[in-house]
């Protein structure tokens, strides 16, 4: 199965990275042309796994002689099939899991040095083992790897204290269509020559160069952490409560979830080993995580003193700080399950929205009008970083629905909920990207003069277009 | 004196914000045409001053259609001649300062919209009135303005807790070359919805597009503040002190600033009212402010754990807490006061540089035999934002030496200091950007690729050359 491209040209990609390194077998390339959602299934003959950064750049190069569409590809955990290819054959995936060495870790820069390929998780371990603190934390740790963290300006929890992907990236190597190595492996803090080259290849999806290397932002590991479950009445309440914890937590507030009655109820029931935290019902939830640089006690305090504020306030209903480090990791856990809970339930339409914060309340009550209009009885299971802006306004089908006909109504629930974003200044894609999912959306919907600007950057980078095809824009 | 530009468009230009925004005359044009230090002086027969941002575009579609070098300037305080036109009186000025309205604040979800001519000190007062903080703060700051704070990434002293102007900055509206508006003015903390336009504009100089409006992030006022004065022995020590209160006092850690000796010197010598806040001789001092979201008693708790385990670890010589916010104020006006205090002192030759924070030390020893190697006897005015890398690498003249002798040595100390810094992996320009100044050196020592592609996207954003031509790229 060579679809579109030579034999001959698929031997001399090969031949750069070694017989061994370059799958052909379908066996082997399985695992690269599908992802765990089984949303996006792609179709290549090859797939390379370089070694080097070299390597990278003599593919890079060959492409660009040969005008070989390339889509490069991280842990393979992306949400909106940036990393895969299309289903003509013609692509050849570019993995860069091979280059996974962690070049160095500074501790007195507070910087960190790692590869394309180090899995997140891993990159946690080293800089752990040195002492320091890599903020960045996703459901998918344990594979995605640095490089689609950044290709993908990654979210997550740790965004509320430390920011997305793009704030914690100070420098980057990236090879470009034409295999030129741009090394822009910088330390610093302050750096004020010329455009922002680094901000475009973040978040670009790999459609204007591949990311080989990322010289990342370390922080002291705090030395108290604290996780409270509270129960709220509304999402008002909950707005109320943010209020709250970062006028007295301040940066110190490093978590807050907002978790609706509804998807925590999927994950009480589906979900091995969980159970509600609080005793009473509310129907909303709120995971609050601060912590303190300066002592464990230091975080216990602060948290005490906004939870008793906030149930005194009857912002709060009830609350409960989890009593050891297990019971944290329970509710952590309880949230990160949050997402799987949905697949017994049926058919899921999802969305990775935001709107700005003090919108949230607005938005969730108008989100259940716009979704009861499309589908009455549509289960909404929303949670996410509320502090962020950020909700998984993901939509569960009604009891007793066929799934089909439930995902038959994906446009128009998509519409409904996206129309209503962009009423409110949102944005549609608040963490996961564009990639093949959003691409047609993306471009229907935006200002024309955004679009326009953005194919004119493409263009200017990728003139060829051999970069991630058919992603982005 | 209208140059190369023909009088009849001159009047098309003046009909679109009429006559009494369009300034011809040299009495009241020579404010635009100048700047503080005189090292840059333009030659313009225009200085358009529009009203609107519809006034703005018609200016850009006027200048694209008929190819006229349009120049952008804000408060017009900028240090490397971004905001002058140059000497052939072929450019026109475009003053964004009646501009400055404050669109909006919105205290929930913690944003300011402003507009470009918005000088920075009115919109602290603004947000302060709001009981918010925004924490951009520079020397200029009286008569710099938002727009030109962006179009550099301003910099300053409060980067350390909150980042540069990049970082404070959540959405743009940008007038393009060609006229059209791109309105990206979101309050989003998340949206990863293709490329990264904001971060391009910002930093640009005015060189992509004119930046008329921003969105920016807002914060809590800290509850306490205080500041200290330190002496110390070396900049190692200085090293291991921005260790230790990093450590101990994390994002509560506000200012970190590193004076030399000699620059003190100058200040209290020259400056009415200042002086040494500490009685002993010191060849390094620290200015080190640490703000509590929490109270004002935690500030001075902190403050002092800082210092007192510092003085007895004899990482800190001697230290000094302002025992009133008129001393604290004295402290950073001494602080503020060191870049003209260099002035009595004779010829100065400037640098604006960054390296990684942990070779500060080795910078300032390598930096003194660099600069003795050039000129024996310079006195060496360093100081700056430590926490950052950021110095101000200032060299004055030896005594007695003439004036014109030392600043014939230029080109050779800024050589000398410049390659030691890209020896080091620093950056030639910090904080204050290229604009004319430094754009022959960037292009001469910049990887040819990263040239190349500011090229590219020079021409993608600007095809026609009338966005700020000869600066930056």
């Amino acid at each position: 199965m060579t679809g579109t491209l030579d034999p001959a040209l698929l031997d001399r990609f090969a031949a750069i990275v070694g017989e061994r390194h370059a799958l052909r077998d379908i066996a082997e390339t399985a695992p690269y042309l599908t992802e765990r959602r089984a949303l996006f299934a792609g179709i290549s003959p090859l797939v390379l796994r370089p070694g080097s950064v070299d390597e990278v750049s003599r593919i890079m190069q060959l492409a660009t002689q040969t005008r070989t569409p390339i889509v490069p590809q991280g842990g393979n955990t992306g949400l909106v099939g940036a990393q895969m290819p299309d289903r003509s054959g013609g692509q050849v995936v570019l993995s860069l899991s091979r280059l996974n060495r962690i070049r160095e870790i500074d501790t007195l820069s507070n910087t960190v040095t790692a590869e394309a390929g180090v899995v997140l998780e891993a990159l946690h371990a080293a800089v752990d083992a040195a002492d320091r603190l890599f903020p960045l934390s996703l459901g998918s740790q344990g594979s995605c790897e640095i490089g689609g963290n950044l290709s993908s300006n990654a979210g997550g929890t740790g965004v509320l204290a430390y920011g997305n992907a793009r704030e914690l990236c100070l420098g980057l190597e990236v090879v470009l269509p034409t295999g030129e190595v741009f090394d822009d492996l910088r330390k610093l803090k302050k750096d004020n020559t010329g455009y922002d080259l680094k901000n475009l290849f973040i978040g670009a999806e790999g459609t204007l160069g591949v990311i080989t290397a990322a010289v990342l932002k370390l922080f002291a590991r705090p030395k108290g952490r604290e996780v409270a479950w509270v129960g709220l009445k509304s999402p008002q309440a909950a707005l109320d409560l943010f209020g709250r914890a970062t006028d007295q937590a301040g940066g110190s507030l490093t978590a807050f979830e907002l978790i609706s009655d509804m998807v925590l109820s999927f994950a009480v029931r589906h979900i091995a080993d969980t159970h509600a935290p609080l005793q009473g019902e509310w129907p909303w939830h709120v995971l609050i995580e601060i912590s303190s640089g300066r002592s464990a006690k230091d975080a216990r305090t602060l948290m005490e003193e906004v939870l008793i504020a906030a149930l005194e306030e009857e912002i709060a209903g009830d609350a409960v700080i989890a009593s050891s480090l297990a019971q944290a990791s329970a509710f952590w856990r309880l949230r990160e399950s949050l997402s799987d809970s949905q697949r017994p339930e049926g058919g899921s339409i999802k969305h990775d929205i935001s709107v700005p914060v003090a919108s949230i309340p607005q938005f969730i009550e108008r989100g259940a009008k716009a979704v009861a209009a499309v589908c009455p009885g549509a289960r909404i299971a929303c949670f996410g970083h509320m502090g962020d802006g950020n909700l998984h306004y993901n939509i569960s089908q009604p009891v007793g629905m066929e799934a089909e006909a439930f995902l038959g109504l994906y446009p128009q629930m998509n519409k409904a909920v996206h129309d209503l974003v962009r009423e409110m200044n949102g944005s549609i894609s608040a963490e996961h990207g564009i990639g093949q999912m959003k691409r047609a959306e993306l471009i229907a919907t935006s200002q024309p003069i955004a679009i326009d600007l953005m194919r004119r950057m493409k263009a200017a980078f990728d003139p060829a277009g051999i970069m991630n095809p058919g992603k982005v824009i």
